[in-house]
């Protein structure tokens, strides 16, 4: 998975009409405690993620798995917000 | 997802049989508000993006689920236009 | 499959219930005898793996074969502590 | 889906069974009107690419897809050549 | 499919029991003629490649295509030996 902070919203009007009610944020790519210079763009569907929290993303087919449709377009997904790095 | 600007479109006659019909667009990625110097190569079934509209670019095996045949041979596809990014 | 050091643990209060009781650990990739300064987020099952071990991930949908769930909304996992590099 | 320019083939004796008769091509990666410095090694089975010539390859697990095996071992097939970007 | 040179194998004594009896290696990853300072893991079922070697390496779900088994929790695999690049 990866990490990083929320940062913006997509509005999206012209696009598949099976991401219809999809959310997409775009999120700054994080390495441990250093944000980088590399952005994603994941759906949240039932995290509800502000502008500025840190996520946790799962990309790839696991994307599909985790929005419980095995069918989605989508390759990247929101699973949960970050509260902390513990060591 | 990925997203970015519209630069071109991709003209190739020896191509898979499966692929006829296909409209393949280079696209220039785009992290949050600049522009980078990586190219993807997707395929636009049906938002008819034009030059120079910002997309959402959908990857991976997610891209056959998101033209509706798992069996097409794309791994990247245009998802949608995007109207703004909002804060 | 990649490998990395362990070097803390993601404390995530709001997330997926299919990830609840997942352990996520972040890694620091190392290449070779090198640490880099790439991270990657990895769910350990049943590896039990501790700060500062040195870990082989396997990545993407093969993730979720090693959790033996092909629908876990996972795409890193822990599948081994590496004891040494012989050459 | 990548695109790149035709540098040689790959010959390899002591390989999987499952691979005879499969042609490797490696290929240096273009963005746009640029050759980087990055190379893949693609599989080309009907499309008889030659030295120099501009190709469109298909990665991941798309790739399998394209050669119309889903059990072929390979992550990378070029699926056409390219005759020119238009604008 | 990507290529590189052998540089030794990962022992590893605490890993998942369906990884039992596989040989990792690590693979230091080859640009045309140049040796980068990336590294991949791949798991060698069949090739039995040695130290030094010049390997092709087939990755993602494809990898698990690659071993006959689709639940192997494994992301690389040797898929053979590269006698030479040919112009």
């Amino acid at each position: 998975m990866l990490k990083g902070k929320v940062v913006g919203t997509i509005v999206s009007t012209n696009k598949f009409d099976s991401l219809r009610g999809y959310k997409f944020l775009e999120i700054q790519l994080k390495e441990k405690d250093e944000l980088t210079d590399r952005y994603i763009i994941a759906v949240d569907r039932s995290i509800s993620a502000g502008i500025g929290e840190e996520v946790l993303v799962v990309t790839g087919s696991s994307a599909r798995a985790a929005v419980g449709d095995i069918n989605a377009p989508v390759d990247a997904v929101v699973a949960g917000i970050i509260d902390k790095l513990q060591f």
